[in-house]
């Protein structure tokens, strides 16, 4: 019997969610995809967790997909009793999770603490904040491995780096390092290792104690709705608008104007589980 | 009698519109929104002005929605005999000044003399160019005051800055400084505060020595349009091939080479008022 | 007879396309468009091609559109019988140029030796990664000649350096040095002059070295399409999903990973002419 793929953990105000095969580096099966999702919904449903950290076991953030199994491990499909049936609906497992990700109720932080390889680092790009030890490396190489691009990183990653990064790191499938990776925007802030999960919790901490839930829940989908939808400013704008007239009637919101005159921590009263609007997530 | 919540002032080539309550650091209120609306239609229908700035009265850029009337500052509608029915068609005033920054026929600078937080910097997500005093702070406290972004900053501010800076700023509300502002490409450039606005009147006097006025309406609405719009670089191309053979075939294109080839500054004839094609701007 | 507006030369794995009118530093004609347009077909077509590189003969890189015809040197279609006729279905040629850029199946790599001004900067933003010499100098100077952005450049040129750089660059059409187009994401990296084009080659080589021909056109175009497109993460899901089952059941995913395993240089054996999907590329 082996270990669990990865590790689920309440730290204070946080869920710490690692990937733990840290005898492969980590590398991730659909097994390992699967629970990372059950792990999301888990941290969505319970009120005490105010933000989720995903981090890795031992040296490695995550290498990637696992290749193990020889040269057909990324033949999905080819278990089936019909592949080309089977391909039809075909969806691949990290495009799953990013989108899981994109609904996710609480804040992702990424904590980077070593190489993100492949899937390693296409399943950050959903998330909200990346953080990674300065000695962290990266790599795109799926045209070295004659696959292509996932976990919707086609569409994500020219969006939070420009193109010019993008292509020549997908094109190439070059290894870089966290300094490049915090230039060009893929990273927010870099730390040495023994630092980041401890920063991590801290963010986590920082959100809690300042922050009501449920406008936490709804900017977070705001954003990431704005970000993936085609309606351009003015949809997002009816979005804001709608959200702005609930919030601004709500107790969360006389709590939060009241603590601010008084100069005193807020109390807000609701929670996500009870009190996010009907309107919203939406679907997309 | 108070003093009108903003000051409007022509300075050159440039309209200079300063938010003017600095008692309570030109904290915005529904009514200074309406003047700055009506400011921008004074601009644009002007032709001496050829760019606009805005900056603070005195030590703030703006401090964010005015919230001294209470818990319920923020409860719009709340005054109306049926709060329900005003929420229906409910358009947050922050988002409808965003939407028509939008479409404004000259480029508006923001001068962020000083703090800019909540509405006082989603304001200039619109804008065209935000220059800062080096001592300005940011912040977008939104989830503190339980309540949500507004003025299209969820559309805006993630395109702006990355997704990661955006989420990190939304979600944790907390205070950066003027530094962070411009290296995450929220801010075109910093200067010490006594420079800010004669930097500002700078590139006025830049555009208006060098450029046609019809022209840089054009580029500035086909850029926004192009920004917004869901057409993708297909339908971009479309708007930039008909604005091309219009100027091609204009006086203006005429000076401008004329000009051009005889080393002089150009004087162009035409006028935003009189010469702006019928098929711009665009309803978007 | 005057020599062709551009050369073409093969140089290792990559195809060197040079801008060849040094005498007026490489101004583009709608000729030498046309050339371009047909090198990449060329480069496209021929299997050895792993990489395109564009450049300039001499000490420039492109000095924006030939205006040596005079005021109306932009007055597209005024040659043809019926001028507004014409002009209904215009296209406008750097748009055309940049549209056959985003569908090419091999990575193209502008090495900007020198100045590129108009149309010779707009053309590289449907390049996929910009090199640059570290003398070399921009500008956008359409406002300046009563003319307006072209080439796709409202839509592109925001998405690469953020709207208030876009904005700044396009209203005011001044000239900016390398390290502010570095800086702006508009460049990848910058060299001195004479280590350009050697750089390029190795890119080019790094490129032949270690990937798979089918797995970089696919790369490449995922990449655009998800850019230009108005799916969201979504479509690009379902792009992605297709091309990984397809990729993950052929012969290049079965040698990719055989050749990580053995540690040893690839060797792929499909082609980009035989062996591309007929699902791609798409139209768009």
């Amino acid at each position: 019997m082996t270990a669990p793929p990865i590790h689920y953990e309440p730290a204070g105000p946080a869920a710490v969610i690692t990937l733990n095969r840290p005898e492969v580096l980590n590398a991730a099966t659909p097994a390992m995809i699967g629970d990372l999702v059950a792990a999301l919904n888990r941290a969505d449903a319970d009120d005490k967790v105010r933000a989720v950290i995903v981090t890795g076991a031992g040296r490695a953030f995550c290498a990637g997909a696992d290749l193990s199994a020889g040269p057909d491990a990324l033949a999905f499909g080819k278990d089936s009793p019909d592949a080309t049936e089977a391909a039809v609906g075909f969806r691949e497992p990290g495009g799953v999770l990013a989108l899981r990700l994109l609904r996710c109720r609480k804040p992702v932080i990424a904590a980077i603490n070593g190489p993100a390889v492949g899937l390693g680092v296409t399943m950050t790009l959903a998330m909200d904040v990346r953080l990674a030890a300065d000695d962290a490396t990266f790599a795109f190489p799926f045209t070295r491995r004659g696959m292509v691009p996932e976990s919707a990183s086609s569409w994500l990653l020219p969006r939070l780096v420009g193109m010019g990064r993008a292509q020549d790191w997908m094109v190439t499938g070059r290894t870089f390092d966290a300094a490049e990776a915090l230039v060009s925007g893929l990273l927010t802030r870099l730390h040495p290792g023994p630092d980041l999960l401890p920063v991590a919790l801290d963010l986590a901490e920082e959100i809690a104690r300042h922050t009501a839930p449920v406008s936490v829940a709804l900017t977070r989908l705001l954003l990431w709705k704005a970000y993936c939808d085609d309606g351009g400013p003015q949809r997002a704008h009816h979005a804001e608008s709608l959200a702005t007239i609930l919030r601004g009637h709500s107790r969360d919101a006389a709590e939060g104007i009241t603590a601010f005159h008084d100069r005193r921590p807020p109390r807000f009263p609701m929670t996500v589980s009870a009190d996010l609007p009907a309107e919203f997530p939406w679907q997309w």
